[in-house]
């Protein structure tokens, strides 16, 4: 049953560290935390950190390209928890690939998994915070979605798609005091992923060389924070020895 | 059996004026035009038309979102006709919705047709082009790729996808001899469609206030003429007195 | 004589309402804020009401357009105060005109004000903070300097150059530990002038549809107080209702 | 005496190899090729050379940063000669320096050689053209008028400027029926410069890795000549080598 107190963020992927923190960092603010992935299995951990600070966390195994799953998502959580004042489109696919080597399938896989579920699952979130003239959409972006790059057609693609659904979102659903923002993340994150498969890159981080996931989520936090006569559409976020 | 005199010019969405003004622009330059859409019978008119003028030009009914046709399609001209020396992606899809409304499936539909077709189709090009390291991949953007707008979420997901597409392309083929250029067409174009739906945009033809498909047509053989050490990637066209 | 624990805000331009936000913003977390406009008199209020609420703060007169002065103002306040470990420029000069109207005198004027300025006030200080490997600099833009528009070619060049500055800054006084950053203000702030020279608009305050100068004030602290992995180069600050 | 039916192309700067380039360009078309530099003695070479192709050249020494001499330079030429149709401001100033090291003087004077130049000469020129409801304005560019970068604060501001001022004018004027354009060129060039100061750039010559003044100019006619239904406002111009 619904308690009318409780304010839910969502986090759609949720698997990766920037996932978990901004999820962990909005469970901290009282914030009732749900989180997804594919496998609901692999968010215990997350749920569990949470609740053992004394947060709130539900994890949910949701196929964010399924839009009849997606919709089941929003109205489980609306229906069984409380209103999802915060929304995080959190699904990367950073596959870099020759655009003479990419396939078909792999092109279209990229695009599904962070374009169009940022679609199916903004606009279900969406169609719900309309209705309470409220709410924050927050995307995490990245710089291939500014500008392509060689190797990378497929991810700059979707994450050019996400910035223009960010854009479009905010433009229309401003007015009706949503607020949606676009987090531009470039460089590399403190991730096991860049641990174990670029250790150079991740030896940067005793010089503050690598992106905290904490320090990400502390942007996310500050994005829905603002009052909305000073609303950030867009930032971006590097380590201070990043070249750009 | 192939002439290798022959150059062609292959432009994928040529049902509309301006991809056939550009089929006929390169026509007369002594290009062989190859063009496509889903129902051949439409675009017999448009290789009536060339001929007329002297010119050579078959017309392939062939659906630019399936793989194996795109891929039949490009080893088809290259054997039985020349090579491809000019690409043209003319597929648009410009289907305005609130963000709210949108249905998945249109989502999908309007990225396939005005995205997923100009991967499958230019990268098919493209590795023919590469092996004779010349070659010209010309994209039809739009101003929706440049920025998202309330009510074209999905219409500028596609088109920001082209441009990711194109500008990670000409990142990676131009050092290989291909010249990758991307077009934004900002304003009406002088088109039934214009005429029958916005009869008051279409009365500024007068004062040449909607743009002319020959006229962009010009401006694609532009960019393939232009020599290798002074490439473009990216051009704007609009009519003088269109707001921008 | 110098007092070894205190830290210093350095606004220019804080004759303004922003200006005027921003230092007191910085002061209640306990910076001394030194605060300049040209005539030190109308500085008075501000100094008194940072005094008022516990804080430091002093006014200088001086000239942002003279590098003499410029040079004086930051040898006596790293001297005299405390080392500067943040710098605002703040100065804007929004005097739209026709290109056909605008005098040559008013373009330079407008360029020395809101640009040149900007570049002799944020290098005096950018040479003291390299020294010490940190230091904030935050610049205030505007959607001017992203983009011309008709009847703002004066604004929007020197809005553009300051923007030019922020980033050739960034990119080379990053890794030295300088953070560097670009405020975009898109959009009325409440102040006087709006007040009085546009009611419509400033009735829309009501609704928050004028930035509150302490909201963006909010922003700067922010900005500055990020850590070094995840540093933000530019944000944009808009009224929820804004159309852009 | 004025022939009205003579037409003129007026450069300004047009000592190196693309201003010279231009004034042959149009020459060769038929218009009457104005030139300056400071100082009219090193303009005699290229007088000449269109003088000995069978054009019309008149060489001047004007200093574009003096608003009397721009006055008088425009109404000399339109007065004796005939109509400037077509304008080009190609004064660069590309001196790269620390923003550390960067000297206020230096920094004004790249200003006002690449920007406040081209205002006063473009303005002077484009009351002109408004009379007559025709007319071109060209603008060079460089990348460093789309983002700074390290070392390149003075530069960057000149052209962002410059930049700034031809997008506005491009909205004020362009429904007056004055097309004005902006040209990014995004390489070396083939100069003398170049070829003594960087002989490993100069050596990718051979293989087309510089751009050629020649090439340059084409584009600039090419933009005089489109129609107006169809403008193009910015074009970029690398070799396809360059990365970018």
């Amino acid at each position: 049953m619904s308690d009318n107190e409780k304010k839910v963020v969502l986090v759609i992927g949720a698997g990766d560290a920037t996932g978990g923190a901004i999820a962990r960092r909005f469970a901290r603010e009282g914030y009732v935390a749900c989180v997804t992935r594919r496998s609901a299995d692999k968010l215990q951990p997350l749920v569990d950190s949470i609740r053992a600070e004394g947060g709130e966390a539900h994890g949910f195994a949701s196929d964010a390209r399924k839009e009849e799953e997606v919709i089941e998502l929003v109205e489980t959580i609306e229906r069984d928890i409380g209103p999802i004042e915060a929304f995080v489109f959190n699904i990367g696919a950073n596959v870099p690939c020759s655009i003479l080597e990419e396939t078909a399938r792999k092109y279209f896989k990229i695009w599904e998994m962070a374009c169009f579920s940022g679609f199916l699952t903004s606009q279900a979130v969406a169609k719900r915070m309309v209705k309470r003239q409220r709410g924050t959409i927050l995307f995490t972006g990245a710089t291939a979605g500014l500008r392509g790059a060689a190797g990378f057609a497929a991810f700059a693609g979707a994450k050019h798609g996400i910035r223009a659904l960010a854009q479009s979102m905010a433009r229309e659903l401003g007015p009706m005091g949503l607020h949606v923002t676009h987090v531009v993340v470039d460089g590399a994150i403190d991730t096991d992923f860049i641990r174990d498969n670029f250790p150079e890159r991740y030896a940067l981080k005793d010089q503050d060389g690598i992106l905290s996931p904490e320090h990400i989520a502390d942007n996310y936090w500050y994005l829905h924070s603002q009052p909305r006569d000073a609303w950030t559409f867009e930032l971006d976020l590097r380590p201070w020895i990043e070249r750009w």
